[in-house]
């Protein structure tokens, strides 16, 4: 190679760092670089703000493990919530459904993921001991599971049902009226509605 | 909606960011922000500044439309080159495309885009005057037009090369070695490298 690469370095930089996203290659980086410098630099900017704010300024809820501005989240904080119901789903978009719902009032608990050995991520990773430790709080009477009726969530499930049982707890899992294989996320408000009141202890 | 919404306002930002890049829907944006802040924190403080570094550092090159930091990119500044040949190509990518055959010595000019009409892109937009110009410094002899093999790259292909031979230029287009109906980013090296010595006079 003896002639130059005709990609200057901050671009060469954006296009890896774009990599790093999930579900993104090396040619959707450079359409997704190219797409901004040329059309949308505004967009740019605002991206760039907005991934600094949300690094220095989100970390984890202490209660629900959500992502959160200070201390507690929202929902945590909200004193009308039902303090006697736990809810644990893998995401905060799963929350977000279930909460669109209407159909729950209680607290919740966010894994961030799931159990999948194969890659690494188990209960240590997962930091169950801190889901125990609030669940055990004393207030809590039943946990409700919500993770994704997929392989992982319904093995995280099981896992979970087992630990919590042991400590006392009465454990539920949302009802199978949620089609199985598929993802809460993708699951319209009504059918998690159903599978909330239909919800079952395991 | 009497409860708060459980995204914190920095989270919801980042989602609507990312949905700005292009093939980004709203449930992508939502799982890179999540894989982003729960997995990969100094990807994201990398992704914010090389995108400020971009936004702010890189411009178009004064003689061929491409990015660079400086007035002249690496290209058009090598001495090496030839600059009887000019190369019209649609984007960077395809730039580097050709670079990548090692069986081209002259200059490009980058369009940063093609004709499309129907999405408000005609030759102004596409500033075809600038690239006139370039063609028409008196040194430039041919011109030769490597834009996709799409309807659109076709398109955009004829016109210029109605314009440019009104001008007195030789124009000629990269020969039919590339297969229709693809884009030249996705070709390899070799038949690009032949469709290069195979061109042809439009
Ligand atoms: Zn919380
Ligand atoms: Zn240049």
């Amino acid at each position: 190679m003896e002639a130059p690469l005709p990609e200057p370095e901050p671009l060469k930089v954006l296009i890896d760092a774009l990599r790093r996203l999930p579900g993104v290659g090396v040619r959707s980086a450079r359409r997704m670089a190219y797409h901004m410098l040329q059309h949308d630099l505004a967009g740019a900017d605002r991206l760039s703000r907005a991934l600094a704010d949300a690094v220095h300024n989100l970390g984890h809820c202490s209660r629900c493990n959500s992502f959160t501005e200070g201390d507690l989240c929202a929902t945590c904080a909200n004193p009308k919530r039902d303090e006697s119901i736990l809810c644990v789903v893998e995401t905060p978009a799963d929350q977000n459904m279930i909460e669109s719902s209407h159909g729950y009032k209680g607290l919740y608990y966010v894994l961030m993921g799931h159990l999948a050995p194969l890659e690494g991520v188990g209960p240590a990773e997962l930091q169950f001991d801190r889901l125990l430790k609030r669940a055990g709080d004393g207030v809590v009477q039943e946990v409700i599971l919500a993770t994704n009726f997929t392989a992982e969530g319904e093995t995280t499930a099981h896992y979970l049902a087992e630990l919590l049982r042991a400590r006392g707890l009465s454990v539920s899992r949302l009802a199978r009226g949620v089609p199985a294989g598929s993802e809460l996320e993708y699951v319209d408000a009504g059918t998690i509605a159903w599978a909330l009141m239909e919800r079952r202890s395991t």
